[in-house]
């Protein structure tokens, strides 16, 4: 796709997002909310929900393109972005809390919405609020439909993974306490499949599955949505493997910000790949570097990192996971359903994977 | 009833909890969660969960009794009981995160859960996964019932609203910036409605109302979810201008804790009802004393509120109170169905107004 049919897909997407903010403050309106109240609603839903790189939401949209193997109607488009705007809603939710529990600064090139004059704490429920606009907007726009349940239980459990991923994340690698004997591949597996691979990989596929009528069938070995699991969750995990290593090895020009992950003590790949590298000499210095608010110890974890060959050992892994992921996404059969209804596609997986692959951003 | 039977009541109620804790840390555990993340969720609903009046909890079992009208089945029992922990549950998922967002020392008598040694930030994640708690409990034991996606939207729609109300009292009464021209009667009985009244008084007996298979009507004036929520709401605040009443009033043997809401510059129908009192001179000893960290201060106040005869206008609220809401309850049909079918009751009314009325603690 050229740059501006990629710019013009993302501003199609974008010109929903007004309609549900309306409808949102509307909400609040008919509920005799007072107007201070209504613009905070607003401000929070502008200050968090749009200026992402929105390729969650998208890819909701996208999935129901190669579902239908046509172009949508002006009606489907709608509710094929509402579901994507939900998940934006989702992260929303997710990332303005983290933030506050992260301490962090900036988010997006802004400071962080808790840090905005006037919000401090107040960004907790609002980090609710946006959570809570998702199922208000499920609600107005399937509650007709056969899978509206599907939905609302998809929401329910990819909330609970993420948040369990969180917890197991923020107990494992607590930002000011350093404890390597903690980390391991399995656990960042873990974390990293829950924190991320769930709501960011599985969930916009199985949205768009459900729209577009895929049913679930009785025994899993044959369910779609189990099927579309066992690639996208892989998937997710590869997606994530490559952030940390490009939090690691990318230039800022790169990915747009400086890399922190080291300083942060963060539970990475690339310290988790570290760890089972190292000789006892060398743990010590991780040990003793690992985690510092210090640019002469995160120096130190870097200098160990090239000698360990980190960046091989991520191109290893690279081919690895796409030529596994491939493998996965053979196995997704074609055939036409008889009835004419919708069945997943090899394609659907193939454009996730072709964007990840060997990306440098 | 009895004390004796009152507490036998409360324990059975609470025998429940620990089967539905057991079920979610198996939830976890079925997930290959580490045990320390476990044993950190089995600790955060230790902690919040039980050990509160449990008032809300308990009454959706006895709603269904009522509307039953006899002893339910052990079955019975435990679905109602599971809903009532629900309800405890969305409380608190609340209070954790509103004493986060007041700053807040110490909740039933022991410190608030981020206090808690080595919880601090990640409260807001604990405060998210008790919420999750209760759409995977309503899941595993209603999924099949015909009321499943009612109680579903029930728990969203009830969130939002009290969301709502905490957001329009944080924007209100800002601990740390007194403004009392923000403050009206009206406004708090906005933020009591939906901050307190949907989810204390509407959400326990809706659920049961459910479970008892109560049908929506077509029209939202013979609805008996509408009636009861007429009737529940006007309740609920009622049971909230008399908690603000008691917050200055009640000694600290009545109330179980000092009152503080002076200090703390809520919007309290205290403050409210004063403004209306007050001559220009009253109001500038009002701006000048509410809601500062300082005795001497809230002296002044309580002596403003004594002075305008707060305590008469409260038993003349009461007394107006009750009258209406019983007005209210009257409205309530008893007719029984034709096909033996559950119909609302107005014994469920009046069991919440004893239980309210003239209430001192």
């Amino acid at each position: 796709m050229t740059a501006d049919a990629k710019a013009q897909k993302r501003q199609k997407f974008e010109d929903v997002f007004p309609k549900l903010r309306q409808e949102l403050l509307d909400y609040l309106a008919a509920n005799g909310m007072p107007k201070d109240a209504i613009e905070w609603y607003g401000r929070n839903l502008d200050y968090n929900v749009p200026g992402g790189k929105l390729n969650r939401g998208l890819s909701v949209v996208d999935t129901v393109e190669i579902l239908k193997g046509r172009p949508l109607t002006d009606d489907e488009y709608f509710h094929a972005a509402l579901l994507g705007w939900c998940v934006e809603l989702l992260q929303a939710f997710f990332l303005v809390s983290d933030d506050m529990m992260d301490q962090s600064i900036t988010r997006r090139g802004q400071p962080c919405w808790y840090r905005v004059d006037g919000v401090s704490y107040i960004a907790i429920n609002d980090s609710f609020m946006l959570e809570a606009a998702i199922y208000h907007l499920i609600k107005s726009h399937f509650r007709s439909e056969p899978y509206y349940v599907h939905l609302l239980e998809l929401f329910h459990e990819t909330t609970f993974q993420t948040e369990i991923g969180q917890l197991i994340d923020l107990i494992t690698a607590p930002e000011d306490h350093v404890d390597l004997s903690k980390f391991s591949l399995q656990k960042h597996k873990l974390i990293v499949i829950y924190k991320t691979a769930y709501y960011s990989f599985y969930l916009p596929v199985a949205l768009a599955m459900y729209m577009c009528g895929l049913s679930h069938t009785s025994t899993p070995s044959t369910d779609p949505y189990e099927l579309a699991k066992s690639i996208l969750v892989p998937l997710g995990e590869y997606f994530q493997v490559q952030d940390d290593f490009l939090d690691y090895a990318g230039t800022p020009e790169q990915i747009g910000k400086i890399g922190t992950d080291i300083i942060d003590n963060k539970c990475s790949w690339c310290v988790n790949t570290a760890l089972t590298l190292v000789t006892p000499a060398q743990r010590t210095v991780l040990d003793e570097n690992y985690g510092r608010k210090d640019a002469a110890a995160e120096a130190r974890v870097k200098a160990l990192y090239e000698e360990l060959g980190i960046r091989a050992r991520y191109a290893e892994y690279e081919e690895a996971a796409y030529k596994r992921i491939m493998g996965l996404i053979e196995t997704v059969p074609e055939t036409a359903s008889a009835d004419g209804q919708a069945v997943l596609k090899k394609e659907v997986f193939k454009s996730f994977l072709d964007k990840i692959y060997k990306r440098q951003k």
